[in-house]
């Protein structure tokens, strides 16, 4: 058996919205996907297992974090980062970039890179597109993002510009770095603010470099759900439809479903997990907090329509209490069926898609939200 | 298919180490048998699932958690703990009286029974034999615990036995208040302190009463691991052969090895789950912290003699890492590897027991625990 090339087909389209598939070294994608957030070699409270039986294909590592621990060439040191955290399926990784500006300290920018201070121990780091390329390499990623500045929200023209144009002289750097595997892929990011010009202007120079896939960056920072589809209505069309199309950190399910709606693939967000540490569920009838008092006599199961561990095995009451205890099944068991709710909506949309009724599904799956816990 | 009575089969025994089955309303235990606690109805940091993966048959559930959150009325109205943690098989609860002595506030011990305040909230409470052994039959506990005072150590000859007394005379209104339903058994607690003559009294009043089985009580409470076994030593021959024997709250393997060859059958500790959140690793090769840096760099598995899921998916490295980043995975892996492992060093007793070896199996297990980290 060889290796296949990285690839998307295109199984169906419905309107802009699209229902496709990834192939990879690692395995098959079927799109549009969520990805899991793994931040350090973990997607937090969930062993691999648990992540698989959500019906997740692919999870997101996050380079920042894994460069300071265990660093990425320990990582190497113990056969990848699949191997390190059981996760022999895909995973992307992004370019450290975006978590260096939210989270460490003293962080410096240059045409050469950008150096920081780790938030952990201050110790002095230099991320440039060569090493951000080299550590995904190192941790074995699946998909290696290009390091790119994330612009920040507001920006003038001229500052969205400024910074689209150097995370264009970015992707030129990561593309070189990046050493061609067969089944493994990179991906270039998109800025340009709110700017359609200037969306349009990155996506021509990333199409130039012939990325195997294309993320929309710098939104979800802000700007409202509104804004933010206003931007993805005209420029997914600016990226080449034989390419998957990844936004990057979004978000909330309904935002998930507009996003198809414009044409993404691909999603990633710390929503459903953080959400499930911190007793927010996501369900087929809305959002509920289970600290609610509300729920301590509930025998009824988290979410009827849901086949999760935690929906088939556990009540209401149980979450509940398990919140109201501190008790880590609590966010464990929360965290399997956010994500699992997530994976559903997307295996949905793809099945809808692939039918022709996805604007059918939406209103339905939207309807029931407005439901509440006692429908 | 009617249910079982409540019944323990001596299968073997090797001196006074004994292998045997208790038949149940809810399940079979094959003995010597260790509990993992599952305090406020979950073990810390596992699913049911994984609890069940580690080869435990029983677990057991503290009344004082559980009266006071999620209340044992609110139990019983969602069906049971067994249901309301996912847990068909046998659980055994504890009385409340330990726990209300380490735990709350302004407690009083009077003839009727403890008050006390919840350390959570303040809210007073009253717990007598009556109330306790309703309390687990709201639970719907497999085994029943009697309500004793746990005599403080060290204690006077004097105060031993007018605390044990007041035990046996607790005995009485337990065993009185108990609900007999087939399956289903109470046991009775032996105090005396380190005093044979009182032992031998409790335990002679105890048998009068019929219990299904007989607990140790007042031992592993700061007497050393010397002064327990002396006490053993003499102590489980006051007690029907035919009857189960647990020793409450014990211990470290090498206390479950010595009490298992003193005709013990039963143990609970929380000293597996809560290590297993701390770092501490019990192997066959001895304990290790795996925060330590030894680790950092160490591709082998936790214990090469462990079929459990951290011994087989991930290395001594990944657990360090966890650690290090405080992630939750750690806890839950290292809680399963634990709580395995001890199921391992009692099925491995059983089966030597049978086999009439057991002292030659409780010398190589200690062998091997002096090996350390790098055999
Ligand atoms: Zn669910
Ligand atoms: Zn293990």
């Amino acid at each position: 058996m060889t290796t296949p090339d990285f690839s998307f087909t295109l199984a169906g389209q419905d309107g802009q919205a699209r229902a496709g598939l990834i192939a990879t070294a690692h395995g098959k994608v079927p799109t549009p996907t969520f990805m899991a957030v793994g931040t350090a070699g973990t997607v937090k409270a969930m062993t691999a297992d648990a992540v698989r039986a959500t019906g997740a294909k692919i999870v997101l590592g996050n380079t920042y974090h894994l460069m300071l621990r265990p660093t990425a060439e320990r990582v190497a040191r113990l056969g990848g980062l699949h191997k390190m955290m059981d996760w022999p399926g895909p995973i992307l990784t992004d370019s450290g970039g975006f978590q260096i500006m939210s989270l460490a300290k003293l962080r410096k920018l240059e045409e050469k890179g950008v150096t920081f201070r780790s938030h952990i121990d201050g110790t002095p780091y230099e991320l440039t597109p060569e090493r951000s390329t080299e550590i995904q390499h190192l941790l074995d990623s699946t998909i290696t993002m290009q390091l790119d500045e994330c612009t920040k929200f507001p920006a003038t023209h001229k500052e969205a510009m400024d910074s689209m144009e150097l995370s264009i002289r970015w992707a030129k750097r990561s593309r070189d770095a990046f050493v061609k595997r067969p089944g493994y892929g990179q991906f270039g990011i998109m800025q340009g603010n709110v700017y359609e010009d200037l969306r349009r202007h990155s996506a021509a120079a990333l199409v130039d470099l012939d990325f195997e896939g294309y993320a929309i960056g710098g939104l979800a920072v802000g700007e409202g759900q509104a804004v933010m589809f206003e931007v993805l209505d005209y420029c997914t069309d600016f990226l080449p439809a034989q390419k998957p199309r990844y936004l990057m950190g979004v978000g909330t399910p309904d935002d998930l479903l507009g996003a198809v709606a414009r044409g993404v693939d691909m999603f990633d967000c710390v929503m459903p997990t953080r959400a499930g540490r911190t007793a927010r569920a996501f369900t087929s009838n809305g959002i509920f907090n289970m600290r609610n008092a509300r729920f301590q006599d509930d025998s009824r199961p988290l979410d009827e329509n849901c086949t999760c561990l935690c929906c088939t095995r556990h009540t209401r009451a149980y979450l509940h209490h398990l919140f109201r205890c501190e008790e880590m099944l609590g966010p464990m068991l929360l965290t399997i069926h956010n994500l699992t709710y997530y994976q559903n909506v997307m295996q949905g949309a793809r099945a809808a898609i692939l039918n022709k009724e996805y604007d059918a599904y939406c209103a339905d799956v939207r309807g029931n939200w407005q439901r509440g816990p006692d429908a």
